[in-house]
């Protein structure tokens, strides 16, 4: 027997094998298309590969487009090939990718960037598709098995699966057989619509309160297709020693919490995003003075194995494994050890702020710039310019017993190797609000702004974490407004508003941030 | 026996009643207090005024500065009195009246402004205290009795209260005769820290998981104090035409939503702000065509005690009576009635995310402005000038089932009656996010914006909610936008960084927010 009928322990279901090209067929132009997947784990390859070769071959480049609802980005080779065949007509609520991003930033393709956590909710209540009758007309599922019962075993993410497999008109299921079964990694939830919701009974991060499975209906699943395709996981970024500085901050901060009693010897459950950062972090806790340590996150990086290794780490929850390919080998090679500590979640659930605050996460993100009031951009370069999307960040940080943020005090531009400063008078987009954030770290230092009015922020910001060479700037900055704004009575968050993004401005027409001056 | 003797059943605490004059002494120059309150209810009065009156006659302005910790507003009698006295130090995390906002914007008082739910959580985390030893050095509480184990009864708001009784040093109660014991309107939980803090099990409006007093150690009750003020609640404003079509509106959204199955018959429960067009929509809704209602929100106000007689509401959960003088003695007059039907909680429990987001609220409120991709300011005129603070408008807002935002279209300048437009390019402070609102509505129209990427939600919000006289106006802002940004490939939301505020700068020199052209 194929592994790919060993994984089907449903016989109804076997009959409903097919070709990646019998299902070609069941796309249309204009469908609303659920995929599996999660910062690129666990979604479909087979297939959407296929259609990509088929509308290349075909020339149907902008004949046969889709509104795509997928839990956060996917491979480039999904849906960054996708925008570049023009068969991407909306895209909720994230992506990733160059072809993808120029046909947002050049309106050919319409995104909505979303909570996470609060898309998942609200594709259910059917918010996104309400004008094309609230329905999700396919859903594409990678899997790793299917129970006796017709229930689905995922792979290595969950994201919005469980939703789509709920809500989709028919689905069909790529099963992956180049990896093992996931069975007992999972914890699935099936959310209820209000007001029929009830509490989620996860009060330590390893908590379980759903089935191993996500509960399928088997009548919806038109056709099951074998994929051979790997994830093309996240490989990390080399270290550097901006990042090393920033991690070298926040261990000091922890120790210093510690001490001062804010925070138990074990800290609290922690949040990271992806990035050299947040490796350096990780890195950095391997080799540091904590304990018994937890982790409730969206994604898990390779940093995770070594965390495990070092028997400092105790638990983690997410939502995927965003291994990178020696990563995976890893995992399998030691599975037992690593699956009895690790539970994949529903996206709905693994950032969810019920969780998050009641297990005192402590989330770290990076922004794309802060400015010296603590409001932080994390999504549109320029105020214009979508990169990726809000993601997770506001999920945590805005329900975090500690919010921290991290940055490298400066960027490069084409001319400039410090030409952009991420510390600013102004964010020219807001994602995340002053009163949301509690700690702001670059290279330079870190700003402890907890109880702080916004005028003793500002100058915390500048002195501990603006670039020497923008430094006086943004003093200057800080100085003329509230000057002017305090005479005028007017003074609790000192702005000149008709000067207030002239270093984004400069930048546009000279290359830099660097101003002459104010006036 | 007199009625004070009368509402203190625990005997050891009746030798530690005191006069006002007697605890003046307790009161020293850069304390840490915390006072029980909440817009503008069960704050203390008697010992504040008294205080203010002796720093008054003894010209001890500047002289007597404190660390103010209250869960919202108090009476301005109170807290902006003691403004207008420089007795303020710091002022978290919202306040109202004349001279306290001149104390912020001016410089003269450092204000932090929080969410109300995370406030009064990391108020035990002693965030808020961290440079003064982290702990609040008294805290005074209004309450209505004092239970035979030496618990506190609370008055007519809860607020951060419970917090302050727990963590206080020491207490001083202002025990009010002028009101009934509230016995058994409470639902009091203090809250436990991470990591062990459990689930709130609240899965219905009504539902009650705590006691009815706050636990206290009567031994740190230094004093009780008589108090004979009565609350000096607010009053309805008078209706207005632009309030009642923009009520209208919703109420028709809502039927719409209804009939398209995303909203049950009896909708989800309701959480509404203060003001105009907050009781312009429960006034609708008293009249209008749904029945067996509820609502989670901050405060009741006089409507609400219509919507109960009306049949309509089944249920509200709040952390304040916000009534005024009439409304509280209509209360008292049918005191078993309405409080069947009532529960107030503390501002931790009433603003929670965890429970906004399962009950699934429909949360509407009013902002300062907002602008054409959906961000709202709710807090900074002009971005730098304070009115009260975020209060609760960003739990409810985010973690909403429905976030509605609702203004008038335009509001008079000094010299021009529609002088200033409330439908911006940009705002120039945010406070909440275009990942957070799903509707805005003036009384020009609803733009229902869920699953529009940001230029059809701009297109939309001009359509239906800019005013005749700024349409063009903001039309052109788009059109221009769009087309410089698009044609450079970032323009995912196109603006004009070098004139996106000109419309505030012309209001600030001419007077009127109608500039000529964007040239």
């Amino acid at each position: 027997m194929s592994i790919l009928h060993d994984r089907i322990a449903y016989p109804n279901l076997l009959e409903r094998i097919k070709t990646v090209a019998e299902v070609l067929p069941l796309f249309q132009n204009g469908m609303t298309l659920g995929w599996s997947g999660f910062t690129p784990v666990g979604y479909p390859k087979a297939i959407p590969k296929a259609l990509a070769n088929y509308v290349e071959t075909n020339r149907l480049q902008g004949k046969m487009r889709f509104n795509l609802l997928i839990g956060a980005s996917v491979g480039t080779e999904t849906e960054d090939r996708w925008a570049s065949l023009d068969m991407i007509e909306r895209r909720w609520p994230y992506q990733s990718g160059k072809n993808i991003r120029k046909g947002i930033n050049t309106g050919r393709i319409r995104m909505h960037d979303k909570h996470l956590s609060m898309f998942a909710q609200d594709l259910g209540y059917g918010f996104y598709t309400k004008d094309l009758g609230g329905k999700i007309d396919l859903g594409i599922i990678e899997a790793s098995a299917i129970t006796k019962e017709g229930n689905i075993i995922l792979a290595g993410s969950v994201g919005i699966a469980a939703e789509i497999i709920q809500s989709a008109e028919h689905l069909i299921i790529e099963l992956n057989t180049t990896i093992p079964s996931y069975e007992g990694l999972h914890d699935i939830v099936l959310p209820e619509q209000p007001p029929h919701r009830q509490p989620y009974l996860i009060s330590r991060v390893g908590d379980r309160i759903g089935t191993t499975y996500v509960p399928c209906n088997p009548d919806k699943i038109i056709a099951i297709v074998e994929s051979k395709e790997p994830d093309n996981g996240r490989s990390l970024g080399a270290t550097d020693a901006v990042s090393e500085r920033i991690a070298g901050h926040i261990l000091d901060f922890f120790q210093t919490e510690v001490k001062a009693g804010r925070l138990p010897a074990n800290l609290l459950p922690l949040q990271s995003g992806v990035g050299n950062i947040a490796n350096a972090v990780v890195g950095d806790l391997v080799k540091g003075p904590f304990s018994d340590l937890t982790v409730y996150t969206e994604v898990l990086q390779d940093t995770m194995l070594d965390f495990f290794d070092s028997g400092k780490l105790k638990y983690a929850s997410a939502t995927s494994l965003s291994f990178s390919a020696d990563g995976f080998e890893r995992f399998y090679n030691n599975w037992d050890e690593y699956t009895r500590k690790i539970v994949l979640r529903p996206q709905q659930l693994a950032n969810n702020p019920e969780m998050i605050r009641r297990l005192g996460v402590i989330a770290m993100n990076t922004p794309v710039e802060f400015d010296i009031y603590a409001h932080a951009n994390s999504t549109l370069v320029g105020g214009t310019r979508m990169i990726n999307g809000i993601g997770g960040s506001g999920d945590f940080l805005r329900n975090a017993f500690l919010s921290i943020m991290h940055s490298p005090s400066v960027r490069p531009s084409k001319t400039d190797p410090t030409g952009i400063t991420c510390v600013v008078p102004m964010v020219p987009h807001v994602d995340h609000t002053e009163h949301d954030l509690d700690v702001l770290v670059t290279e330079q230092g870190l700003a402890d702004l907890r109880g702080l009015c916004p005028r003793d922020r500002a100058q915390l910001i500048i002195d501990k974490c603006a670039h020497p060479e923008y430094r006086p700037l943004l003093q200057d900055y800080l100085d003329r407004a509230s000057h002017e704004c305090l005479s005028r009575g007017v003074g609790h968050e000192p702005h000149m508003l008709d000067r207030v993004f002239r270093m984004q401005q400069h930048l546009a027409t000279h290359g830099t941030m660097k101003i002459g001056s104010w006036d």
